[in-house]
């Protein structure tokens, strides 16, 4: 449930009625949002006495409150450097790079490879969330040091991925959209912090995590005074083992239908091989998704992370030609 | 591993080979075709005496023979009444109807609705494979010839479910395409049975099955000479429980990629809330799938089976059309 | 829900109130029992004029209903030849044997073996249903005779599978307990026909069947008024592939406090691999479980199917000797 | 792969040998071991002029490393307080207390139960992991001092949960042992730190996280130094719904066979109902696990958090009675 509190109310009063409803408060320009567990479907005896300061109600019907589309009525607009991304929208943001940033001479060429296809959101990881200990495990701040001379140079816009809240001030300090990995979905470290950040924030959802608990790991961001999130569906964990994962496109359907966040589509991470990428991103942009992230390498053969999935150059352009003709069938514009 | 024969090979000479590499032997007008366990990856000793019999060997990297695209190098058509799906055809076929025929006057509703779309393939379940012998399991033989009258009327392919194998003949007989459901996808009684036919079989992913299982099905059509044969994806069990099943559309890039079949598509029983289907069957066009199966009811609410996921002829209008158009920005044909 | 109608209800009354119930009628020496599906939680309205009739209602928490604990209170007792299961005894029944019956000679060891070991009853499978129409498929009708003779020469009770409802009738003419698949769970061809037959029944939990879905398809056998029927956990199908299968002992532990039928636990497929069996086994024996069906081979590693997980001879005499101490520990007897 | 040197090995040789193995190298008092990722299968080249300072090689046959028991031969042994686990003893140990700590006078009755049944590990949560940010956190640091003085009141090990990296020296600094939580499993803050602690850690299976990646995370703690490593399995998330989670015992009798590790079980959130957990915590003592984790709370109730799944006293000490019992049949003490 969420409650809409005038700010006129004692502050006294306004702190005695969060405590009862054991509710977050979030205080706006416009007013006091008091948002509460699910379990609380009215204020009835708690607002005892200050009835008159409460605007507005609303309840749910399941465990969503900040990014209910209910609330909002209309979906929630992030703005990623110069683009927006949902709200009223008609973009589907191309969201694409390198899946760990490998030295400088290999961000450059993927930045002018996008430069030229006109995309202005670069990917790419510096600490890389890797199952194994004895793997590659990213460039880490010197990593992050070379995507802000990539921004400098080419006006990108950077996403790069938290791994764990040891270095999320990092993250903040040189990225434009923080992104949460699926292995971090659940991390509170990362999501509050992000929560007390001006910063987008792209959540992935875990391969093991409910639609319900992707939704409530945004509301630790929006109920923390953030509402740039977006959620991104990745592919989820299912007993089928010739693909790396399963892109769980019933449950975009649902997110669409009952959540306010602009909505990514990463196809690469789900499928785990490149040669059915291209396929699962139309199938994405004919759903009319607000955006895509794409791996793409200059050589995937030998890059040191997801090497069976990155996309190069030419098999990007491909099919990055064909998503701009079926956006526009779908009345959607490729940014 | 498929060994290709000559046809002038002895009759003795053939039931040796035949049994040394464990082989179903299926005999065309060009040739004979031996089908082995995918343990065998070499005619080697077993063929001694009889090599200049041997044409062809072909060899595949996991367990699949006939259904292999590497064994036909394309894809295979099959033809369902006037209409050619699959092969070098640009065609979706649309096949649409109810979840259950309920009444005479319930499905001619649906037939002339159908018919004024330009909708050419209709399907209805009369044996119904409901989960508990207390719900509505279908009107049975009544049922098909009620189809078969619709069919008279009004020239549709009818498409209709064998629930179980006690009833086989019975479909084949009424059905222009057998399908074989989701639940009855390793029965064998069914399976075998159909591959003596010469209708068209459609078979459905069981929810709980693999995409190599799922292949098998297909092979036991095919290893007993019908090569009518397409898959159909309706949707795997995952933990996500927001809609009904988790349309597996990597898995349908691995098909697509791996296999020589037809593939159509079910969004409405993978998603199984009406809301979503349209989204989804785009999402699916997109990808360049031979076909849909979309279920459609005058009045879903009062609907006895699969009430929740059925289209409405409004809703059903409004996707129809907007698949037309994202059909022809993939170079495909909705018929 | 169920109704317990008394036997002088006008023969039209009672199929009436049937209609009204949508419900399954089945009469015993003592009532008509009228079992309606899940959304009917009272008679209501619908018996107005023969409320005199009616002896008893019973109401269920979810889509359970003769397969209910609440129902019958206590558990049910199965008789395989002279052992009871489940009820009130303290018995923990040993189903022994291979997988497949592959020659006369191999199935008299192996029962020679289970004779030494006091075990009485005896599995073998002769309809195979192989996911593969290339692999082995079992010895059909051949085999039904072999177990005939083996049952003939040493007293043994038999269970064999049936694989689809072609041969169903077969199976119950010669096996003394009919197995229902997990691949053929939903087959209703093979439930009814149980149904009307009075063989005990067990019926294998498809591996990717809720247990919701398991216990209807008990349903099917019970309302047709064959209550010797057993539950048999096997496994389930998840994400984890280091082994075949997982057994789902928490789900055992719901069907224990929700189902009124004997729990028959098979290690074997749940595993996979021979070396987890017997620690499953006891794990299984110490839940309390009403028995278990573990594989068992002269030579496994030449056995035509399921090599890797059926134990030999001295494997599974060392289990077979630590489970009996373990079920004296927990008030149970290995019959 | 793991390579053992002798410690006589030139400084800048070894320098040189890590980087071409591209290893952790952990240096002990014995030797160096140099850890691979498990492409490599050899030293070959990559030793070349330094091959007198190998002492043995070990290589695997899946990804497992410092936690493979083909490396030790033996099971580790962890010391929790004067309680050793796992290696040669015939321990299960009994980790028993709420979910989380509320009050100091809830603790206390918990801790005054736990000394009355000999039992000498208590856990109790201060950073709850939860979903949603609506619900109760925990106590955090407040409760962490809670933990100290029932320590030094009764004289028990602690064990308690790191949510994320940002609390982790806390948590160190106040328990006996760190608990790595579920959704915290894939978190290198808290593993990394972990590694440099000296404490023991207890690293729960993430609920979508497949062996392999359980053990991985193993991995992390081991090759940082810290050997005092144990894993429990708590349920993983499958299709099934009428339990919380589902235990996992086939994967238990895996990390059995495969690695050196302690095995602790948490019954008590695989199955999220109280019904379940005595006979769940049977079928682990009966595998031989080296210890439990149970649930239990003064009033279930009213508990914030997990209510449902939580013992009241009497039933935790009639299932702390059997099995006491339970473990002497299988050769186990509990402690």
């Amino acid at each position: 449930m969420i409650v809409h509190v005038q700010k006129n109310i004692p502050a006294a009063s306004l702190e005695l009625l969060g405590r009862k409803l054991q509710a977050a408060v979030l205080t706006t320009p416009e007013r006091h949002i008091l948002i509460t567990p699910s379990s609380y479907r009215s204020v009835n005896g708690e607002a005892a006495g200050v009835e008159q300061y409460i605007e507005e109600t609303f309840v749910f019907a399941d465990d969503r409150q900040m990014a209910a589309l209910e609330y909002t009525k209309t979906k929630r607009t992030v703005n990623i450097g110069n683009v927006a991304v949902g709200g009223q929208t008609d973009h589907c943001i191309m969201i694409a790079g390198p899946c760990s940033i490998e030295s400088e001479e290999q961000i450059d060429q993927v930045a002018q490879f996008l430069v030229e296809r006109g995309i202005k959101t670069l990917r790419a990881g510096c600490y890389k969330p890797r199952t194994s200990p004895y793997s590659f495990q990213g460039l880490g701040l010197e990593g992050l040091k070379m995507l802000a001379r990539v921004r400098e140079r080419y006006g990108f816009s950077i996403i790069t991925e938290a791994r764990d809240a040891t270095h999320i001030d990092e993250i903040i300090e040189y990225a434009d959209v923080i992104q949460v990995g699926a292995k971090a979905m659940y991390d509170q470290g990362i999501l509050r912090r992000c929560g007390t950040s001006n910063k987008p924030v792209l959540i992935k959802r875990g391969f093991g995590s409910t639609l319900q608990e992707f939704v409530q790991a945004a509301e630790f961001v929006l109920s923390a005074g953030n509402d740039q999130v977006m959620l991104c569906e990745r592919g989820i964990r299912t007993f089928e083992t010739k693909t790396r994962f399963t892109l769980d496109l019933c449950g975009v359907a649902w997110l669409k239908a009952h959540t306010n966040l602009p909505l990514i589509l990463d196809p690469s991470h789900a499928m785990g091989y490149r040669y059915g990428v291209p396929d699962l991103a139309k199938a994405c942009v004919a759903m009319g998704v607000d955006g895509l992230l794409i791996e793409t390498h200059p050589n995937p053969d030998v890059a040191k992370s997801d090497a069976s999935q990155q996309l190069n150059f030419a098999q990007f352009g491909a099919m990055h030609d064909s998503l701009r003709a079926l956006a526009q069938a779908v009345g959607k514009t490729m940014v």
